[in-house]
């Protein structure tokens, strides 16, 4: 076996001290003050090919150490090529993922910190500041009264709202079967519900949960790509007259697609009436709520048993944070929880903290609650009021050029920040018009179909995104199509 | 609906200008430093009661923005009173979570830059950054050929060891069933098989995944800690003539409680002749493997379908970063494989890309692969062996103190870094020692049990820890002891 050595006194350190620490740690500040002011002048999508940044890269890793100006020196080098800038003012593509400094530097200090805050124990100011801010926050988006902490609920911090899915579908699954699931296994018979126009993560956390696809309802929606709630509860009904056991419906505030608002106090009522729990996604337009005049989005809202939203996206908050409430904890602690014997001390059994392992997936969790906390005291409340409202009237300033032209369309209802709109020239012009758009690198767009068309997206919520970018973005997209629509009728008329 | 107003330009920024950035970025980097330099004057477990952090914290939000100064300031106030300091050199606790200048700097950066690689388009260096760097990996742990991106397999990074068993599951899980699950849902017959030292998270797995708790076998353990294959081998027979489907083995290279080492050359036997898929949990112990003399611990792996191990426990990353490998990445991108629409693109359809979204359970991820990657280039191969081997041989001389004392024996055998050892006054002298140490804020050990009785951990692993701390924290434990041992013995002579 293994001798002690003197090994331990005699070799260098390798650690970076302290001084050494604050030295880089300036330089890699002063990497990002001049990144965020230099980001404009990338192309905001990655224009290299597959394999281009991995051909920069040494086949084995090094033996020695580097120097660490080496090493910060290369993300100009290998790295910045291959970056999609999110954080560009001309990022318009899916819904943003916006930086910020507070948000940046609450998280410097928890890594600093280096906590694990599985259990209460392993650092209390971890749980606690959780628990606190995310009572601000239900606070700030007026959520009903039982998912704060001091009620029969509460709130978590989950890494997107992927997974908050999967945590409130497991709860769910296990309120629906005395927890007969966690202990025998899934039986094919449990049913889940959603629209045609929710986010994939319904689908993938129903395969997970062991519910199986087939048992995954997609409700049609309305012109308004809103779920229809008569084919709800007509489907749940055929669902128990046939012997299954539906368990589990999914709303939207704010698809992915189209920003579609199913309308949740008529599906809340339906859920209540059958005893279905009722999760409410509202990844990307939760943070409105934080306004009172967008509130009436989220209308029904005390009828569900679960709801999340992502500071992540739209609210200044670094990825990840996904902010995830339950009406009542138990029902969601019931079904994660595990205690090792490694893990049992006498908080846990005093049953006066929250242990937040079993509130998620993994078990072990970082300080995530500092960024959230930090940008909500940099901004302020009305601070981040103000910018979801310039962010929503830039949108709405962009729906009406696109209304007022002859050429587009408006595609569907744009009741915040996201504008589905179309060339009327049909799918091959507005395909065409993307991919020009995205390579000339000034501003990146992404697309989704909408009754099966061809749809561009212009999502407007990027922390810095001001109003000469969106009217540089709306002068490039008219000059472009007007270029593809030329060059579509050259090839027709040769 | 909202109407475009003045509110644009009228309003004051909120955000963070680059110079301010600079400025607060200094201050932040300059907090961490002193912490690195002050963090041995704190008690190592937090000495608060629960609810005593909330009570420093406002109940509402702030309506106004606030100085960055005054919020620096609360880290001190409010939050490191609550923490307990994974980072002393005196953390003995669990297993280490460490950090590192360059872990913390790398991610620094990558909050910076703020990209979301959720599939390759949306970041390209965020994607093939961590290839490659989970290629290097692959050959600083030697790990079989199968595991490296160029051969049939590749490496992903996850949160947690517990998402990775997770994934390996549901892979598992599909592959059993020729993906039917993800279709049909569970229906009960499927089984699991892990050693009754095993980390919990599988059994978390097996309940999520809808196989149930009763459906995952907890096969006995040699005197070693070792799973016994004899009786693995039965159990999967007794399963299948049963009419049950045996779908998945975790082996663990390193377990919890005792750093117990399953015999993988055996057990992957077994699996394969039984077509049963082997995951190998290594989340501790799979750092030893950069060392040549440690890697006979993981012989056998080339039988294995799927292997993690953390960085972020003992290689001086911060959490989170578990290294996940699959050596068939059909199995796992078939069973996690979603495609809206809203995320087709070229490179994806080219299949020329990895989109890592396919390889876990959330759909966005951070770019974890640079701090990663700063860690191997600033210490080099050598200089994580290095610390691999100072820390092994710490542990060896604990564990000869511990034999060498009359009042003490070890409980279960040490191969590398963790000492479990026992005072011979029994459990309540154990437990009540224990307790006596930690409430000293002196140093944090944790404990578990090991044939039902109570044993003391000493992990050592964190990155700052010398022979010094070591030393102290024996001469704590054996004088703490002998106070205790009065302190009964008193009670028990009135």
């Amino acid at each position: 076996m293994v001798q002690p050595t003197e090994v331990r006194t005699s070799i260098p350190d390798y650690h970076m001290t302290p001084d050494e620490f604050r030295r880089y740690g300036y330089a890699a500040v002063d990497w990002i003050a001049s990144y965020m002011q230099e980001v404009e002048r990338y192309p905001v999508l990655a224009q290299v090919a597959p394999g281009e940044i991995r051909s920069r890269l040494p086949a084995q890793p090094p033996m020695e150490g580097e120097p660490f100006d080496a090493i910060l020196a290369d993300m100009e080098r290998v790295i910045l090529p291959g970056v999609t800038h999110w954080q560009s003012p001309n990022f318009f593509a899916f819904f943003p993922a916006n930086a910020s400094g507070p948000a940046i530097l609450g998280d410097l200090l928890a890594a600093g910190l280096g906590v694990q805050g599985m259990i209460w124990a392993t650092s209390p100011a971890c749980t606690e500041l959780e628990t606190h801010v995310l009572d601000w926050m239900a606070q700030m988006l007026a959520l009903p009264p039982a998912f704060h902490s001091s009620s029969t609920g509460g709130g978590v911090i989950q890494d997107s709202a992927s997974s908050a899915a999967l945590c409130a579908l497991i709860a769910a699954r296990e309120r629906a079967t005395g927890l007969a699931s966690n202990a025998r296994g899934c039986d094919g018979r449990l049913t889940a519900y959603t629209s045609t126009q929710a986010h994939s993560s319904i689908e993938k956390a129903v395969k997970i949960a062991g519910l199986g696809q087939e048992n995954l309802r997609l409700i049609e929606v309305d012109e308004q790509y809103a779920m229809r709630v008569d084919q709800l509860a007509a489907r749940i009904a055929a669902d128990r007259a046939a012997g299954k056991i539906p368990c589990f419906v999914s709303a939207t505030v704010g698809t992915t697609s189209s920003n579609g608002m199913d309308p949740l106090a008529e599906i809340g009522a339906v859920c209540r009436a059958e005893g279905v729990w009722l999760h409410v996604d509202a990844a990307m337009s939760g943070t409105a709520a934080i306004c009172p005049e967008f509130r009436y989005l989220q209308r029904g809202l005390e009828l569900a048993d679960s709801y999340c939203f992502n500071p992540h996206k739209w609210m200044f908050t670094n990825f990840d944070c996904d902010c995830f409430y339950v009406a009542d904890r138990r029902s969601l602690i019931q079904a994660l929880s595990i205690l090792p014997e490694y893990l049992r001390n006498q908080a846990t059994e005093s049953g006066a903290v929250i242990d937040y392992r079993d509130w998620q997936i993994p078990l072990g969790r970082r300080f995530r609650s500092l960024k959230l906390w930090f940008v909500i005291r940099h901004y302020g409340v009305e601070g981040l009021r103000a910018h979801v409202r310039r962010h929503v009237a830039l949108a709405q300033e962009f729906l009406g050029w696109v209304i007022a032209h002859p050429d587009f369309e408006q595609a569907a209802p744009a009741p915040l920040n996201l504008v589905c709109f179309r060339h009327r020239g049909g799918d091959a012009v507005n395909q065409r018009l993307l991919e020009r758009l995205n390579a000339s690198g000034a501003l990146y767009l992404s697309h989704t179909k909408l009754d099966g068309r061809y749809t561009l997206r212009m999502s407007i919520g990027q922390t810095h995104t001001e109003a000469h970018h969106v009217a540089a973005a709306w002068e490039r997209i008219v000059a472009t199509a007007q270029a593809v629509v030329a060059e579509l009728e050259e090839v027709e008329t040769p």
